[in-house]
């Protein structure tokens, strides 16, 4: 045990002033016939949990951990699945995410290194077993190493290319081993720093056909978790490929791999590609993309990945309302992918910071779902396009009309009327429904 | 009668579906002795409000408005304030802003056009008569002629910075006769496009001549309102003079001006500038400077000046939790620079978004309060510097030692443990306070 | 004559000190067997050479034009068609670009507009007859009347998607009758504000019917220009649907459309997306979809589009780069969508303008073209890549092997060893481009 | 001696293909009586050029550098001085700048840490003995330990307080024992994180504080080096005290500080305040603040400090415009604080770096004096300004009129007519002078 100091985090409500309590999110609430801890599906990030350690540009380690003392690497890789397991359970989480390199130290040769893996992925699945907690999705680390400076499945030397192919083979073993709902691609070191050094289609290509690879990979061993992309536009380097979710289909329907893969979609991402987080989460619905989330939140003053754990109702409010639109996010989940504040060093921080991110999820769940199920907005939405059900609208709809009609029947048409677009009206009413929270159901 | 099809906007309770209703401003309200529009003092900007006509770069009026067929620009001007008292006292607004050029035409010279000025602020005397409405404060425009496309008091032409004091002296005459509380300087010309073609140093200097002009002729006349300046920190110009709280200051400083400044703070131009709505608010009021709020909310992802309506609760609430620690407002108010969106074009939209303004911004008020009120988080943040009320905290404070003392205190001393700075859980009690808004009140 | 008082403007060599000569550009300089002249392709954008006032959201027109004076919009419409042909023919450019409604004022109905339209068309078309100057591209203006203030083809209205349909009709036809080498979609208003009064799904298959409708009918009535995409990611919307290439390009995909586009890349808009320049030139190229320029420059350190007429000389260089590279633009251009500084209002001050562009232009052509010529850059980017011209990287690139023939590849393998990517090696060997300019030749 | 293959670097002229070569840097060149490394004394920055490993937020150390197998701290240290003088002698460069923390490791306490130094600080004194290598500038690390979480002197812990003041009490005595010309203080981590937990009066008392307290200890030991504040707006910490000059000036006016200190200016940090580097280098420059230069460049679509080594001839060349303005840095000086790129990781690439670093510079100073010799652009300015040397502008410059009797002056004028700003044409004589760098002298 870890975390002796603390106990079990329970749902008290949300005048509780204990600040190791749930105040919004009961996990066996039921909405719409499910559970709240079904429609959420909480993850916790191995690496931003079990291995950040506080360290920033301009900073060295200091967060304080129960295992700051394990020098041995594999013991201290036992103890952290442990460490997790216990923070999982403590938090009623029941997924979790980790990189392959998050769980166990490399060797001299990527044999050892894999033999490592295989020690901690037994244990791993020892703690499986029981079913409280499971994996949501795996990946592979391909940016940390020094031999990724220029890129992995991009990089400008083929034997980097093969050790990245070597080791998300691996992954993918791994996954289907510890029944990983999905296999996570984010390319953190696939882009440039310059143009003026860089073979763009070259790489581009080479990154096909090392996804190509995967899918043929996971075929082979009949993986069937869900493939993902995250998107990301910059940081680390200063470009990279999947800047964003339309970028990153463009990307896939060229060559050949969109049916294979979904979007895993992060907040912070979202917004250092000058989107917002429902933006990105919306266009990848409607394109029958929208496979995961990474739970976090940015600082849109800040122009790097902040990473903090989300706390913005509005947020969150948003997101679930393309998450319920989605018909939730099964097999995907809500992964945090956020790091407490650097200021946060103690254990009982990241406790604290794990039930404010899922507090505010819940919240936003139980705002969305009311949203959709009054149908106020919807309707909003519904009137302003009811146009394009009948008449000239309904035949643009239909393909039926091209220029030459539509011409004939706008020529000598007085000024068109349009109608307000509500904007503040409609966020005045996304705050009443915030706001009105614990208002007695018959007053809402 | 501009707005016949709407009624007074009163307050209807946070279940009322009207959306020309308030559902959280009810002005009668008291919250400690003084009731919710004392505390607020609201304001209508009558640029936005009544010459917005909804151009954008790329887009040609579009606003529907009652006197939009009105040719003859001094009956255009009588009618333009007849509705600013309408839409004031429909809305329970007790004060208006104005630059001179909103409220009359210009002629052939400026004696023209002071001659018209004068009519129209007859007319508005006529208006604040009864004294439901007054005039928050005056301020000139000194941006949109062309004659200032080189900066006003900043211009490398000394006919235009002549044309421009003789502007504000007649600005200044208006708001002593009209009454305002303040005059505010907004330098929307004043600062350069390129540093190759600039002379700064001659041009601060002027600025600064400027301003003392204005001291010495506020003097003369006796008006006794407050001077605020504005900062911005571009647009339209590339590099605005006052980019923001500190830098105004500085200049201020520089040319023995502070003493008779304090600011005039808007939201998005803070934003604009790097920092939070509150951080210009805290700079302000911890230096004594906060006189007057310019209400509105930028887009984060949008480099431009967006001048929404507010309605973003948090930074609302955080905004009225520096206004209630600065001892409320008083003479200044919460003046809403804010334009509606150019899709929301009908007369009632310009209500209902006043009415989600004005709403956001008194459920900031009553959760501020709360805030103040419980002491809560105030009480974190003592705890958290209580070492400078004792020991040698207090020594360090009260400048008791120095350098070679504190060497010598520390030298020898072993790690130093400093406490977690709650940052994610603050952040969660920020939220209980926004969503336990109507939990009855022995529960929250 | 509107400009009677500038004389044709000459090459005069780069030490002239004459403003009103070219000192790099000589239109007639042969490099690669191809005049400067047809190697750039040099357009003049009408909306910002013609109809640019001055006018920015804080200041009204200040633009001294010697068309000012005249009331008549038909008269005015005729005029200024002469003076951008005295301007193009003054300043040695063979190409420009229009929207529908810069040339001919709007009527009360579309069909009187329409007329309006074929009277200045048959004026354009006089001059065109002595082949000096000719149509690079047509576009219809679906952004700045307020019927499109929800959008075009994404308009909530079906009326306006009429509308704007017939308006693209009447551009294509005019488009065929100027013989316009292509015609360009930009669409300012196709976006959204915020989403939660959107339904995304449908306005991009509105969208996507809009421009299959516009396919049918070039191919119906026989116009052949190439159709180009002008991305840009915001403004004036808060998000526009072709935010970048890569957005556009996915969307065309998605709907079967990419085989009738390339694109139209502007600078300014590049940025604004959070690109350089030369990677959206970059990414088209690679994609075959480089069709035409738009040649401007931003400020990075403001949020809006400055639309600066282009005087950095790193970027011209890699764009035109890119161009040769991409074996010229033809039957695109290099069309200035830009517009001089408000501050830089009188006449002269648009030739300055133009010349500063095409000399900056001129000179970036000049350099790349000795870059290419020297291999030096390329031979340092193939030395990078050799890897995957034999052995392990031959095989990755023919698809011949797979993960399992990589992991047996690498995994006994020692660390590996990677290369320098030579940054700022390249950027100094750039630097030396620029400067030795005049170095002689046999120096170089 | 760790870079044996690499011989002293010695100016080629700008046809040398030699990467290890200056080609536009030669020291001894005369330019107005002083040999050019004079004008420009460059700086090596100890903690970039010696401590930086790769690491960055997503990747771990990669840096081939000859000390890397030096495992004991303190050999490692006294190595890494030695490679210092290697390196700067090598290149020519006579001034380094370091923070206590890069040239020796801690120990257990704070006496134990300053023993190190004293014993390193004995080594670089015999280093210097020669004279040809000396101290530009010192600082303290107050930002690294973990003990710096929540700030240093704005800790809200006194005993960090205590612990920053004994450490900057013995960098102070370095500084004085190795002559150096300057201390500079970077508060890194005086900001906060978040207001909702911060005193933010208290910490600004303190900082002020604890400077007053470096001015007396100063002066007590006889330190006459220059005191120079670094400002930055932002990064690590979300917001930083000393933003920008203007407000870190606004800071030390407001507390009596600001006769004793300069500032020193990095072209990053100016840009991520949304300033040019220009512009802090001008603003300081009339304030008589301008101090010391950390030269560096940063990508301005990237929101973080990339601090690359500076290429950009346009910003050398403002930059040394405002530096000549100046009458030169004396006793400050250009300071490289840069990094190489990550994957520019030999020890080559360093000098590589430092090469292309140093004759952009050179080349910014050539360009630049011969601007100011010409006095072409300044003439232009004079112009532009001349209204305030004769009449009106004359009275108003030397403060003989106010309002008054400006307003007779101008309130029957006809409309006033302004000139040209020209910036397209200044932007243009700019690249005059960077093209026509090597024509004939005759010519240019």
């Amino acid at each position: 045990m870890f975390f002796d100091d603390i106990k079990d985090i329970s749902y008290e409500g949300p005048s509780s002033k204990n600040p190791l309590a749930f105040k919004y999110y009961n996990p066996v609430e039921i909405i719409d016939e499910k559970p709240l801890s079904q429609h959420l599906r909480f993850s916790i990030a191995f690496w931003h949990t079990l291995n950040y350690n506080g360290a920033d540009p301009f900073g060295s380690n200091n967060m304080i951990r129960p295992w700051n003392d394990i020098d041995d690497p594999m013991t201290l890789a036992f103890k952290k699945i442990d460490a997790l397991f216990e923070l999982a359970e403590k938090l009623n989480i029941e997924y979790f995410c980790f990189h392959d390199r998050d769980i166990a130290p490399e060797g001299d040769t990527l044999r050892e290194t894999n033999k490592n893996l295989d020690k901690v992925v037994a244990h791993i699945k020892d703690h499986l077993k029981d079913g409280k907690v499971k994996v949501l999705w795996v990946t592979a680390n391909l940016f940390s190493n020094p031999r990724y400076v220029h890129g992995a499945a991009t990089s400008p030397n083929p034997y980097v290319f093969a050790y990245a192919a070597a080791q998300v083979k691996k992954a993918l073993e791994i996954a289907k081993e510890v029944g990983a709902s999905g296999y996570v691609f984010w390319g953190g070191r696939e882009g440039y720093e310059t143009l003026i050094n860089t073979d763009l289609a070259l790489e581009l290509d080479n990154l096909a056909r090392f996804l190509h690879m995967a899918v043929d990979y996971a075929k082979k061993i009949g993986f069937t978790g869900q493939f993902l992309v995250e998107p990301k536009p910059k940081e680390p380097t200063k470009h990279q490929y999947d800047f964003d979710v339309a970028n990153a289909l463009s990307f896939l329907n060229k060559y050949g791999l969109s049916d294979y893969f979904k979007f895993n979609i992060e907040a912070n991402h979202a917004t250092l590609a000058g989107h917002t987080f429902q933006h990105e989460l919306r266009y990848a619905r409607i394109n029958g993309k929208l496979g995961s989330i990474d739970a976090n939140e940015g600082d849109l003053l800040l122009g790097w990945d902040v990473d903090r754990f989300p706390t913005n109702i509005y947020d969150t409010t948003l997101a679930m309302y393309e998450v319920i639109k989605n018909g939730g996010l099964y097999p995907g989940g809500l992964n945090f992918d956020a790091k407490v504040r650097r200021g946060s060093f103690t254990p009982e921080d990241l406790f604290r910071a794990f039930i404010a991110g899922m507090d505010t999820f819940a919240v936003g769940l139980k705002i969305a779902h009311r949203i959709v199920e009054d149908g106020e907005l919807d309707e909003i939405i519904e009137e302003r396009y009811k146009g394009y059900k009948k008449g000239i609208g309904e035949k643009i709809v239909n393909g039926e009309i091209g220029f030459e009609e539509l011409e004939e029947y706008i020529i000598d048409k007085p000024q068109i009327v349009n109608t307000s677009g509500l904007q503040e009206y409609m966020e005045s009413l996304l705050n009443q429904y915030i706001l009105n929270f614990y208002l007695e159901n018959k007053e809402r």
